[in-house]
């Protein structure tokens, strides 16, 4: 998760909203990234995403079995269905996002039958670091003008 | 949506499950794509998020105002959600996939309060086609030893 956070701050520092996600197979980080819509202008770079598709391609695979996925801020819908098809193992996430999460909050997209694989799901991690990082950078863009 | 069939049918005929899409800005083309996850080795790389990814990079931007999504089946909670932030206008789709879809089945993502931007949605377009391209797929899979 310090890795992740360390994800999220670099792209707070490249102006993008500061979320991180480390993706581990057997203990070994296999593709880490923070959230990279705006440099690629790619509406679905999320970090979650940005992971998954690295680790595809690392991989020279489709799905990521037995892997365990770390996020700062608890995944929105697209996140979370692709970490349902990239068939992940276990979710860690930090904060929770009741406006745009999809996990513990809005669609809880791993308890519906159109669901076809759920992780795991742990949360709490680091949340207070997670949210102060998201909170800090907002409250910056607001200052200013 | 003929545009959308003929990518479906060379999804299919390249092994991939045979769903297209097309993006399209004010009358003109400005991505098509099939499903493209075995191809490219990408879970996230569905028909949907394969135009959005394309027309945002040949557009060189974020979002996709204005813009209006063919695509031959209803799409998944990934896809549904790309499609809002992307902020697509209007969203034609084949036929319904009770299983998997996330606009008029499952998580119905656009009625959703985490849901912040919903295009307008209309359904049923050469639904028949759309379904049978999908049927005649599957039933050659189940034919081969």
């Amino acid at each position: 998760m310090d890795l992740a956070l360390d994800q999220a701050r670099a792209a707070g520092e490249r102006g993008e909203v500061p979320i991180g996600a480390v993706l581990v197979i057997d203990g070994t980080v296999i593709a880490a990234s923070g959230n990279r819509t705006r440099e690629v202008n790619d509406v679905t770079a999320h970090a979650e995403v940005a992971v998954i598709r690295k680790a595809c391609e690392e991989l020279g695979q489709e799905r990521l079995t037995g892997a365990d996925l770390y996020v700062t801020l608890e995944p929105c819908t697209m996140c979370a269905a692709a970490i349902s098809f990239a068939r992940i193992r276990r979710l860690y996430y930090g904060a929770e996002d009741p406006k745009g999460g999809a996990v513990d909050n809005g669609v809880r997209f791993y308890a519906q039958p159109t669901c076809h694989h759920a992780p795991e799901v742990y949360s709490g991690l680091q949340e207070t670091t997670s949210a102060d990082i998201l909170r800090t950078f907002f409250q910056q863009k607001r200052d200013v003008p």
